[in-house]
């Protein structure tokens, strides 16, 4: 049966995008509008929020760096709580739910409780971050692997898990989610592991905001020139050869440009 | 200046999303209705074209499998020609643009004529298909990278440029875009590099269409059973230690999700 045909409970995992309330997807923002409950995190657009049915229970359910609202047990349990009464539950997340957005833990929650789920998926962060800097993640002949990774764990301290030598002996396109507290260890045990120190890197701050803002440097110097820009969490790190023709979106007016002296003309687009 | 704010020629790359017309953004859908010209591939939904503006020139550019209507070249031109006497071009891809779609090459195009261009980010079909099948591609504990790999070039023969050892020894979620033809090839590579053979995957074709499949098994047999099925591109395949909690979707009424003996009931949803 599809979500219409059921008569029961349902939770929706909907993507709502990077931050720019204008781009989640057509059956995310309708799914908000069927909202009985809208459980939202804290960098979800407040013009979403505000599309859910006035009758609807909206529940913040935002972790602000080290100041955790609710302890994801908490969330797990609030979210089949209220769809063991609720026709309609949506949980939406910024970026795409499937992406570092600990969807898992929610997922084998609501399917522990036999309660029925979808995913709505929605644009991530490296797409977005990517769309604004006027770049492809990806090219014919350079470029035809992208990694997404975190890079650092939720207390700020280097991934241990990660296979940094992997990354580092790679020519694909790097994305970093949530590297703002690690960058400097970053981009240091890349360079240490044998990636180019050249090698030009972009750092998109709050993608798809009022507050968005791009910096562009090199591998080597990113990390200072993102400190010197006092670039704060949410943010993406590019790196890779595609990164090298970065140009700023037309419709990102808002975007600063940080480039030092050292980057190529062709960064500047 | 904004594209409202110029009076020239802006080019838009629109990320159509994976084939549901529902799954593209609202700025998307936006721009398209804005349209003065209409440039896309073959798989991006019939009724997105539909949303074009009457007086709208609408050009199908797409590609078959081993029968190109229009080369690269021709297409860079087109986008080029257009964009010099009309105010508006849309060039809608499927997915996101940024990733597997020669954004690089048209924007290159475009920039090499100076001719302002921004880019609207789309669903990508790795999170459009995990999505359908209910599944995280990262897990807080065991999966903290995602890699996006095309496995094959445009001609089905194995990428040589990819690092298959590195593919091969990550923990990471592997997706591998436009598989079908090189299905044993990649996964027989991937295991002979020290990958589980029992590792779970999933193939899910045409995600987002009314013809969506999703097929699941393990790295050892997902080839000969997406055979059997008959599977054809466009379709990704999804490896790794997430996709074992694989369901359906309950959007998917349409999907068939064939699973061979052997496999563990959890993957069953």
């Amino acid at each position: 049966m599809t979500p219409e045909e059921r008569p029961g409970a349902l939770v929706s995992f909907v993507g709502a995008g990077p931050g720019d309330a204008e781009l989640i997807t057509l059956r995310g923002l309708r799914r908000i509008r069927e909202a009985a409950v809208l459980i939202h995190d804290r960098l979800v657009p407040a013009a979403l929020l505000e599309e859910a049915p006035s009758a609807a229970e909206i529940i913040d359910v935002g972790k602000a760096p080290g100041r955790h609202c609710l302890g994801q047990e908490d969330i797990n349990r609030l979210i089949v709580d209220r769809a063991r009464t609720c026709r309609r539950v949506v949980r939406l997340k910024g970026g795409d739910p499937a992406i570092f957005g600990r969807l898992a833990e929610e997922i084998k929650a609501v399917r522990l409780e036999g309660i029925p789920f979808e995913i709505v998926p929605g644009v991530t962060a490296a797409t977005a971050a990517a769309a604004l800097a006027g770049i492809s993640l990806t090219e014919r002949a350079s470029s035809s692997t992208v990694i997404l990774a975190t890079g650092t764990d939720h207390t700020g301290r280097q991934t241990a898990a990660l296979d940094w030598d992997l990354l580092a002996r790679s020519d694909a396109t790097l994305v970093f989610y949530m590297t703002v507290r690690g960058l400097d260890a970053i981009t240091g045990t890349l360079m240490t592991l044998g990636r180019d120190p050249n090698e030009p890197a972009i750092i998109v701050e709050r993608v798809g905001t009022r507050q968005e803002r791009v910096v562009a440097g090199r591998l080597s110097d990113i990390a200072g020139t993102a400190r010197a820009a006092r670039i704060e969490s949410p943010a993406v790190l590019i790196t890779g050869p595609t990164v090298l023709r970065a140009s700023v979106s037309l419709t990102a007016r808002r975007a600063i440009v940080s480039v030092p002296a050292a980057m190529p003309v062709e960064a500047l687009g």
